[in-house]
């Protein structure tokens, strides 16, 4: 990380480098791509440094996408990115950035983040257009996200338990506002997960209910969230990431 | 964490942002409030950001704070900004953010942190006097600090087990300056804790004693500290943090 | 950390800090100076503090060195610097570091990075003369290196497991350099480690080799690096850091 830093600021000297989440499991696409999502979401107007990689080096195309809403981002083609660009208006262009074009000779097989991704993200910041990097590319045929977006089906949502934080929190693979696009006036939810039903008032923050009682709420990077107050959801409910949940508004 | 950097950046593009602790148990206030205490000893010209906040968005008041010894910080109203304060000459003016005279519409309940406490830091940083925040507020009615103050009484302090460190060295709610003004000649110190009574050479570093032997010291952040030379006080006193202390000054 | 950035802030404004390595165990050396050689390897234009001290404020030389390509560093003399040195072209001068010389009192016994490295390293990124820092010392009493230098003998190296990362790749105490200059046109290694031999296809990365194959490569950090692709190398030899290991060339 230090080492794409000082790539960064070499090539890009006036760029401010923020670091929002490093503590991605190794090869976790799902748990990077849920990050990168909530980066997008709260830093709309940054350049966005993707990388979870395991496939590094194994001819996995680099890309520069750039959203509908106006979001621009780098990282390796296997899906990380999807989900950010979904939220952040879907993509519009994607570019394989090719490295020469970067004037790097031949980046290292092992750490296209130092050799390829970060140069690119230093040009981006210092405001090179992304179709300088390298070809345009069918969005079509961009490796898909780690987790299917939520669908709205029979007056309820699907989507899965997308991770849980460090305080037992638990994010849900749907967000604020696809919930409130459908159900604007919603002051509670039926939450189906596992072998249990629950009914989950829907708040604005966690001490809106008393202390060890359950929430539902938008975090602060935007996914709908089952929380405890002052206590873990996770330890409450033993659901893991990954599993399905369904959720119906109540109004 | 990074997406606070990014309002400081955006409000006071000349601050320079340095990150002290973070590694906080989630909801611990007394670890908190140790670092934020360790922080302004170390660095009293800086703009303090304190954030351990189990009560976000419940109606707790945000705070700003200055200090007799010149201080400023912004935290929340749950006793973490005071064992800080009292190192900085205690508490001299409060005022309640009021997140509109930031130019914030509307604070996401979850996260004051980005809404409220990052932008009045950054007005700080940036000059702001913090009578603009909002109202002055009577330091009296703060909430309490999570450990007590260290008592003089019958010729020994009273203190306790602040927090273990990544060494296993034991910080003490004690500071060395407490220490010097009543006992500026101490060469040891008896120290009772659970059942032991324990002799203990008062030094300038670890290696003034041999190795797996106990040593007193003031630490880096001024707390009065009981380590051992490249080993774990801890592992071998087995007192946890919290625990009651007595300290007694030997010439 | 913190409170060392902020020291650098303050004496060199302009000075961009990087940080490289900071989960070192307590009183790591061996783990500090393979962190060190790789920081050197990546960023040899850069000033480079490295910090692990069991021994701190105990007499201990604080050093500055300057190696045969270039590379300035500063740290304790307890060899932390010395495998770094060697990669970048071997010590060439080394300075006792004078905290006066520095405009700094009297350093806190338990806090030299703070109070002598790290001012050395801010003054070096200004463009200080380290010749202006203290006396110059004879490099042939310095500490010694954590780890020997591999030894290439009777057509084989001889190196160390010299540390797992955290996907399980296990770097070798031998750099893709070395085994480059006696065997230029490698194509697989033999490695023998504790009671296995090996044979290992020697690689640009990871996917190079089907998943769930071991393969050897030099890593961004310049050293020989065991891995699996996807898998972890450590859980499947379940050798440890500091074994010994002997590695042959295969044309």
């Amino acid at each position: 990380v230090g080492v794409c830093h000082a790539v960064i600021h070499a090539r890009c000297p006036e760029a401010r480098i923020v670091d929002l989440a490093h503590n991605i499991r190794a090869f976790d696409i799902r748990k990077g791509a849920a990050a990168a999502a909530a980066g997008v979401y709260q830093l709309p107007n940054a350049v966005h440094l993707v990388v979870v990689d395991p496939g590094v080096g194994g001819g996995r195309r680099d890309l520069c996408l750039t959203t509908g809403g106006g979001v621009r981002m780098v990282g390796p083609d296997n899906g990380v990115l999807i989900p950010a660009a979904r939220r952040a208006g879907g993509v519009e262009h994607a570019y394989a950035i090719d490295h020469e074009r970067l004037g790097i000779a031949e980046p290292l097989g092992t750490f296209h983040a130092r050799d390829v991704l970060a140069p690119a993200a230093a040009a981006l910041a210092c405001g090179a257009s992304p179709d300088n990097f390298g070809e345009s590319i069918d969005p079509s045929t961009l490796a898909d996200a780690p987790f299917p977006q939520a669908a709205f089906e029979g007056g309820q949502f699907c989507a899965e338990v997308l991770e849980i934080d460090r305080f037992g929190s638990m994010r849900l693979s749907l967000t604020g506002d696809e919930l409130m696009a459908h159900s604007p006036g919603v002051s509670a939810l039926e939450v189906a997960l596992a072998h249990v039903v629950l009914t989950v008032p829907f708040a604005r923050t966690f001490s809106d209910v008393a202390v060890g009682e359950l929430v539902a709420l938008v975090d602060a990077s935007g996914w709908l969230t089952l929380a405890e107050n002052t206590g873990s959801a996770y330890e409450r409910l033993g659901v893991d990431s990954g599993a399905h949940v369904r959720v119906r508004a109540l109004p």
